[in-house]
């Protein structure tokens, strides 16, 4: 029979359709991907087209021999120029759409993926993801700082060459505020991070977990949306980013990596999103929240069940997924 | 400048990314879809095809000669016998998948879709979501009933077949419950129902609203999260489907097809979903909720900062999406 199971992080059930479920290797890609040159003279991200892209706001190890290289993004939602002004006329509600949104070019190899990279180019990604959450924190127009990347066609990017992106926003979104105020909620209530919780009860039981590290903790939640999602968690408990040590930063390199390396090698590179998912700068130090990087491969569609009505139907067995991650060997 | 808009209903904010706007004409489908055949032998929706499918639970006018016919789905997500049992460990809670998932084929004819139907057939299809309803919410296990469409391979179906398809949970979502109770706090605070103020407001407006009929309104949301996502609201006050008169359902089904026809006909039968936005069957004759009907053409593709903020880029104006839709004549 179905169960339908309580993702205690976010407050909503998950079907986990038992019947229909597919098996790990169903979801393998049919055909591999078309190879990519390692330069291409038409892209705006490889070195060389700098003057392509808006100047710089950030390098290593520096502007002119970059290995990651940020830059404002050329067609950016939201304008980085202008004053927060919310209007309030009656029921409608607005705020003129500053902030920020840059652009982060992660190796200056058209054709490599984090999954192809090693782990000191992925520690560069993270420092690099550390600078311009604390920048984009200190515009005191921003309220909330979004990193992501999307890879592959079916997770909403066209661009190849590697990239992650940064948006700061002059609003809290309402998903933040909630799981925010629902983590409160279970604080006041059992005197403990939700987060910590989970990641205790995973470690005991052990059959979603996939990968660990000294620091961090890979796993595929209890209640996962979609087939082969799963989160990465800091052992230690810290709300924001920014409260990492550089051993730490150093790990999280070196898990992201490998989880994305089992991704990549068990399922024949999917198209995949990954979050960075940090309490915004202002809650450094809370007791109550926990910051983790979500990945979610884009193996599956939403369809009108789920835009309906929020539920997700995931077709893969959590215990399934993970044990077969566990087995995908990567250096 | 772009806007952020507060999404009054959902109660989450909309980056409208004026600069990055595409133009209505640009999100027309560039090639035309493969002409299918009125039949198709190996599609167990089509007639003479019955027994591919579980026995029927529902026909109209019967089951010999149906137009519309329901049947439990061949691969449901949830199992239709079985107690609903509830299992909480700790901070782990679960509810045994039970629930009833059906498919409505809404035509015998393999190659049509709404827009292409005349109004008595969708008639027909309007009154048949009515009954299922009325008939899933009368399982003591089911708490909602989500009746749904999927259109097109974006959509997340790949039967081509025009059905729709009723869910019903043996929970609350949390996106439902979170609706309901927004919709309540505003009810609480103004004596009105949010829906009906909207309504009022978008009428007054204009500028949104594309289309309507004696008793529906096709508009544009202020803060639409998607390009040509469109409500189809009563405008009398009703929280379920369950309390429209005859001539209402009638006009339901009018409504229905002009406005998909907009759609089919404007941006060449594009992908989409639609869902019924009903309260249970228990909220009958509440003061604070109103049903309303979703249209999400799948025009562009949910990536990692949607997936990681809640928050939606529409790179569509609202104003321009309705004004072009106006613009589309059908009969």
């Amino acid at each position: 029979m179905p169960e339908i199971r309580y993702n205690v992080i976010t407050r909503e059930w998950v079907v986990i359709a038992t019947e229909r479920a597919k098996r790990p290797d169903q979801f393998k890609r049919k055909e591999a991907k078309k190879p990519l040159p390692a330069h291409n003279p038409q892209c705006p991200f490889c070195p060389g087209n700098e003057a392509m892209t808006p100047p710089a706001t950030f390098a290593i190890p520096d502007h002119a021999n970059w290995n990651v290289r940020v830059t404002p993004n050329k067609f950016s939602a939201l304008a980085s120029e202008g004053e927060r002004i919310r209007t309030v006329k009656g029921i409608r509600r607005t705020v003129t759409g500053v902030g920020i949104h840059e652009v982060i070019v992660e190796t200056r190899a058209h054709n490599l993926t984090t999954a192809l990279l090693n782990d000191h180019d992925v520690e560069l990604v993270v420092e690099t993801y550390l600078d311009r959450f604390k920048s984009a924190s200190s515009d005191p127009r921003v309220e909330q700082v979004t990193i992501f990347k999307n890879h592959g066609d079916a997770a909403g990017t066209s661009l190849e060459h590697p990239h992650s992106q940064l948006i700061a926003t002059p609003i809290i979104t309402s998903q933040l505020r909630e799981r925010l105020s629902n983590a409160q909620a279970h604080y006041d209530e059992f005197a403990e991070c939700i987060f910590c919780r989970v990641l205790q009860l995973e470690l005991e039981d052990g059959a979603r977990v996939f990968l660990e590290t000294e620091h961090f903790v890979a796993l595929v939640s209890y209640a996962a949306y979609t087939p082969f999602s799963f989160m990465i968690l800091p052992r230690r408990h810290m709300p924001t980013i920014t409260e990492m040590t550089d051993a730490e930063a150093a790990d999280l390199a070196r898990v992201l990596r490998r989880a994305l390396a089992k991704l990549y090698h068990g399922l024949g590179d999917p198209d995949f999103n990954y979050v960075v998912r940090t309490a915004p700068l202002e809650y450094y130090g809370v007791k109550y929240y926990h910051w983790y990087v979500s990945v979610i491969p884009r193996l599956t569609k939403m369809a009108g069940f789920e835009l309906g009505s929020g539920m997700f139907i995931n077709v893969a067995l959590p215990e399934e997924n993970a044990a077969f991650l566990r087995g995908v060997k990567v250096d």
